[in-house]
């Protein structure tokens, strides 16, 4: 698949999820609930529409798509995920965590709105993530819909991406003495952002086949190419805080740098870094051979992730 | 059942909930989870632990005790709502939202830890409550589960509790031109508190309903009485905010019409509320009469709420 081929699907995709992600988010309240404040609505909306790669819940569609599964109980599970990224978003940009202003070239939640409705705005979209999962639309069988929910707590809990969340803040030092920044080893750091990043980007590939009834064997397959897409996608990340420019990234660069904030590339240098990359790119294929060229769109999105310039 | 056989059962179940609690929320990584982070867990337990009358995770309790389930899975249900309340305490407490240092006489999560820690540790708890409910061990059938899921997700989120939370600060004049309480009729108050606070107290009752495999009707039966013990509450709570001290309620009084705050007590009186408080007690035990004296827990429970002095 070129790469000009992959980034219209890309596009493709990210239109249906942001249509769906709106009609999620809209203003009219759903059985159980007895009204749905507008300044909550669109604060959410900006926390979540107008942007993004929406690269989490486009490996779920293609997943999905791998096993013949394509509905709108599909868009709905990716947009869970979308959700989940995006509060996580909202909620580490604020003044007590990252302190950020701008956010893929907006101002962030708290900027555009304060900061009380940016720290509700999360609480209601990772809540609506797990309403969305939960709802019989998003697939007929219950114990599907169950085992999506716990899969999600998972990765993006205590001991998922709020966990890595936690370690991040602290090894940037907010808690030690001196505050300076900790030395981190190289497993330190992988399992930081296998935390952090890794553990939401591992979910829709799990989910996609989970929703598609695919054997457990394969579910476990692509939850390790997953993995293999979470280490590449941060340090394609890492290099991008080195490499770019804040106009093309729209968000501030050589942040990690001037925080002190250990990465790979920090430890490793940005040419075995990116020999690594390619070494991750390769592993990728090899985890979807079983699959042929029907996996070409996941493996095309492999090397979308590692190759990325913003 | 005296106040005082009511008062001895309110006690063994919150040991018995703290205890649970203390369980789901410690330091050994599930299935699924790379690590939990000392910092985090030590957190959710400042949220969660050491304190509280437990009442939202006794009503559960209660209610199935009620059609004959007593089990492991109806604590840990019972532990999420209480999961969820904690968090929504230790997100309103922070200073960018209610700005308060004390909660049931301790410093509040971002006075013993920081900003940061309270908003995450927050996070965490939002988020172990929906994974407590999908888990297999909660109950066998994954179609009461998502429904549990489904059911805490609508009654928490952007129609219920969180909503909630965002009107209650607006009518208290954040969002207003010239920043002045908004003048909230009956009704509005009803719905604003029927959100952020009744809606996490009728959820319990329905849920103890529905992991006992009731008929649909018990279930929206004891949905109501929820929701008559949610208003109470809120009344009562109304009335301690006007007539009780910072000692005996362990945390600062006078609040609500310092800040102009609409309640049903300003609107209507002490009188003519604790009046009301009378008649929702008579309407609560009429919903319950179908149980006749099996049921007494429950209006015991209904009573306390109703009377209680801190």
């Amino acid at each position: 698949m070129t790469p000009d081929a992959f980034a219209s699907r890309l596009d493709r995709a990210a239109a249906a999820i942001e249509a769906m992600l709106a009609r999620l988010i809209d203003a009219t309240p759903r059985p159980g609930e007895t009204l749905r404040p507008s300044r909550l609505v669109a604060a959410m909306g900006h926390a979540t529409l107008g942007g993004g790669k929406r690269l989490r819940p486009f490996l779920l569609v293609e997943t999905a798509n791998l096993f013949g599964l394509s509905d709108e109980g599909v868009l709905r599970a990716a947009c869970a995920v979308e959700m989940v990224h995006c509060y996580s978003l909202a909620h580490d940009d604020l003044p007590a965590m990252d302190d950020d202003d701008l956010r893929r070239g907006r101002p962030t939640v708290h900027r555009a709105f304060d900061e009380a409705t940016a720290i509700l705005a999360g609480d209601a979209l990772l809540t609506l993530a797990f309403d969305t999962l939960a709802d019989p639309a998003t697939h007929p069988d219950a114990a599907v819909r169950a085992d999506l929910v716990l899969r999600l707590a998972r990765a993006s809990g205590l001991g998922g991406m709020v966990g890595g969340q936690i370690l991040d803040l602290g090894a940037e030092g907010r808690w030690s003495d001196d505050h300076r920044p900790l030395a981190l080893d190289d497993a330190a750091i992988r399992r930081l952002q296998a935390m952090k990043t890794g553990a939401l980007l591992r979910w829709p590939l799990e989910a996609g086949a989970v929703l598609a009834g695919a054997s457990r064997d394969d579910v476990a397959r692509l939850g390790r190419f997953g993995d293999i897409v979470g280490l590449a996608f941060q340090i394609a990340d890492d290099l991008l805080d080195v490499e770019a420019t804040p106009e093309t990234l729209g968000k501030a660069t050589g942040k990690d740098a001037g925080r002190g904030k250990g990465t790979l590339v920090g430890l490793h240098g940005v040419a075995a870094m990116k020999a690594e990359l390619a070494r991750l790119t390769a592993a990728a294929e090899a985890e979807l051979a079983p699959w042929g060229p029907r996996a070409a769109v996941l493996l095309a999105a492999a090397r979308f992730v590692a190759e990325r310039r913003k």
